[in-house]
């Protein structure tokens, strides 16, 4: 019987799930790799620390060098998150001839030229299905169902946190503050969750994929990136009213020679599949030249699905005997295209001011969003007290740029008291 | 440079597919592999038919030998269907160490046994993604991308041709054979449409799925089938009226130690994404102990999608070195399970009666029900003539052996006109 030893780097949340897995299908993964395979050391923070976990003896330190050093451990899975020292951990690993399995996008994003450098140069596995959309296996599918295609579209909702937040308010009519407080309870936001809310998590993600499907590199930093925490309730009802519901997309589109990519609040109709995905569930959408169409959708977080992620990783490696084979595995970003500058980036918008109850004041807003090249599709108004009056204006494509130039002039008209919000309106029909 | 050469056996619908991609996409393949693919010759049954494509002279052969005698030829891809002569020309390919991709769901399903046997004695490999879905790459996932799991669950919509059928029957309140008049127009169905129409493509697509989710031999007999002729515009519509569209599922699920496999047409609930599944489009969810529930959703049918899924399968072979590894490639249908027999399924049930307008007969029809361990869940009439009601009964769950036993027993009564249908409800809610 083959065996191997491996180590994880972290046992929070998805170092206990791979735990729990190894544990509980270990007759199922034998028969799929042919190893029994044996956790030799966890690294941890505190070694003391209870864990509901039934750990033996000698397993847990807070000394990497006890696995790195330790020539018997062949594989190790990091799932300990954060750049430092886990990027640092993961090089010296793989200089010593270890594979690499890792859930860290942040990593994979930032630091992915280190890091398939180095295993290109030490021969080793670096596999990172469960950095994006947890347990969808959606690298697989863009690295090995897909090679046929020229890929052209990616549009996913890829974080947990966000989308949980923005169903919260969707369908319980909470606030924003209080929709992220019952997220924090429930173990859905992180008690720093700026991450999340801000659109970083998602542009990490994006970043990967279209990495990966445009074969050239996308740096976070190039993603346009907006976030949650300015959507109130207020716009979520307009969506309703329109026939929308709100989510954070990210997008990634091949255009000629250039690539557009932003992760955004966004208007996405309601009887589109996108509109029905909750909670912590993730979807991505693939547009590629042969397949068409092809949408996977399941569990984006959680122990146990983002460690079948790994787990199936860590297979794929024991499949292949530890022998490591390049083309499965190398990124190869080649191609050269531009990344489209923010301004030039087209959608339509919705539009929310709130203004003095005066006559008059659509036709002075109609007229400098026409002076900007905004056209607009529908226009409403909503008193909302004896001198206030909600404008909402739906617009026709226009770039960024204009809205920007509008948006300007707009913080300088006499008769508003507030610009509300801007959000993007994505109809998603391809 | 690396150079490959390869032949197709069928230049249809997929083969042309195939033909196209591996023109169009050159560059992108050539990166994704390493390879050049020369396309040596091409088996047809016709070698003068007028073709859309840009052939070479001396490529296409209407004699298998060509093929098989030529030792350049390292890979075949079957796309010409049918149990024969297509399965004794891919053993006998096999036999002389070429590696297969095919996306015949009959071999598979019927002979897999053979094929795989084979593949494994001679060590190549025998991939077969195109089987199942079309473009969507069902195969790998269960393979590969979800090696961490033990599968529990499969629900599919896989047929496209009776898909089209209820989607216009749905849409256009058509009758069946106006809908499948046009589906044979349109080219999405066959001249003899007998396979899809009756459940049997289905039934091969779910048992190639089972087999290899719950590792175990799931034979096509074995699969409880029946087909959509026999539902009626009347059906739909009641179907609508209750909250429902009528889908022809394929579902496979683990219970204890036994496996349930059955296709039929089912009520599924309007807002269920199933339900927005249209014409070619296909979709599988899956529920691994793992990852938890998994959709994928995408083009079914078709020269391209169907194209997509046979070329990245060869180019998996490529990848490879054209070098066999046993464990990412051999079925295990090692587990031993038995199959549920077909009157221990349960399910609730849509039955439509038409009978005499007089007063009791729900009472009566109740009271049969009842008899047979049928619980009612609602009954509703429609008066249709002066002489003439439908009934409509919706049941709780209960055991085809009941229904079966209703069905003798109500054949029998006086104020029958007509036992019109009897159709599954399926609520999927998991
Ligand atoms: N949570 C999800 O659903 C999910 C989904 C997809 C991807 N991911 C990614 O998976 C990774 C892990 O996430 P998580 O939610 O499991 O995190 P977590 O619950 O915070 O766990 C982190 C683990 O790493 C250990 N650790 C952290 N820094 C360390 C250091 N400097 N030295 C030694 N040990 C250290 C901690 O030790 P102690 O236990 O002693 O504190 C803990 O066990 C992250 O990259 C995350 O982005 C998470
Ligand atoms: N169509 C789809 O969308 C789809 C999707 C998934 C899987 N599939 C599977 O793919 C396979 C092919 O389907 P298709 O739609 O491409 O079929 P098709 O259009 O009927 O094409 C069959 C091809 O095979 C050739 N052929 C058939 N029998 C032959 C024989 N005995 N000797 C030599 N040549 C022979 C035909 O030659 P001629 O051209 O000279 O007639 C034709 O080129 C089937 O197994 C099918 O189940 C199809």
């Amino acid at each position: 019987m083959k065996q191997v030893k491996i180590a994880l780097l972290g046992l929070g949340n998805v170092g206990s799930g791979v735990w729990k897995i190894l544990n509980f299908n270990k007759s199922e993964i034998f028969k799929h790799c042919g190893f029994e395979i044996e956790i030799k050391k966890i690294l941890v923070n505190d070694i003391n620390k209870k864990r509901y976990l039934d750990i033996p003896d000698g397993i847990l330190t807070n000394n990497f060098c006890d696995i790195l050093n330790d020539d018997s451990i062949e594989i190790v899975i990091e799932v300990m998150g954060g750049a430092y020292p886990a990027l640092d951990y993961m090089i010296e690993a793989m200089k010593k001839k270890k594979h690499i399995v890792t859930a860290n996008k942040l990593c994979i994003a930032l630091h992915g030229d280190r890091l398939f450098e180095t295993a290109l140069k030490e021969k080793v596995f670096l596999y990172y299905e469960a950095s994006v959309g947890g347990g969808i296996p959606i690298i697989k599918q863009i690295n090995e169902s897909l090679t046929a295609n020229k890929i052209e579209k990616i549009v996913g909702i890829v974080n947990g946190t966000t989308n949980y937040i923005l169903s919260n308010m969707t369908e319980s009519n909470m606030s924003f503050d209080k929709a992220l407080c019952l997220a924090k309870e429930n173990g859905f936001a992180e008690f720093d969750p700026t991450d999340d809310i801000e659109g970083f998590d998602a542009a990490y993600k994006l970043s990967i994929m279209s990495s990966l499907s445009f074969e050239a590199p996308v740096h976070p930093n190039n993603i346009l990136r907006e976030g949650i925490s300015n959507i109130r309730i207020k716009d979520i009802n307009y969506a309703k009213k329109f026939g929308y519901v709100i989510k954070l997309l990210a997008i990634g589109t091949l255009k000629n020679n250039s690539i557009e990519v932003r992760v955004h609040p966004a208007f996405v109709p309601k009887n589109h599949p996108f509109a029905s995905v909750k909670d912590s569930f993730n979807a991505v959408y693939l547009k590629g030249n042969a397949v068409g169409d092809l949408t996977i959708y399941g569990k984006g977080a959680g122990d146990l699905p983002t460690g079948s992620a790994i787990v199936s990783d860590l297979l794929s490696i024991l499949r292949n005997n530890l022998n490591y084979c390049g083309i499965n595995q190398a990124r190869n970003l080649n191609n050269k295209y531009d990344i489209l500058p923010s301004d030039e980036i087209e959608s339509e918008y919705y539009i929310r001011l709130n203004v003095k109850d005066k006559p008059g004041i659509i036709g002075d807003i109609g007229t400098l969003l026409g002076e900007n090249n905004i056209s607009i599709s529908l226009v409403t108004q909503d008193i909302q007290t004896k001198h206030q009056v909600d404008l909402i204006f739906l617009t026709q494509k226009c770039k960024e740029k204009s809205i920007k130039n509008f948006k300007e002039k707009i913080n300088n008209y006499k008769n508003l008291n507030k610009l509300e919000n801007i959000i993007r309106i994505e109809n998603l029909n391809n």
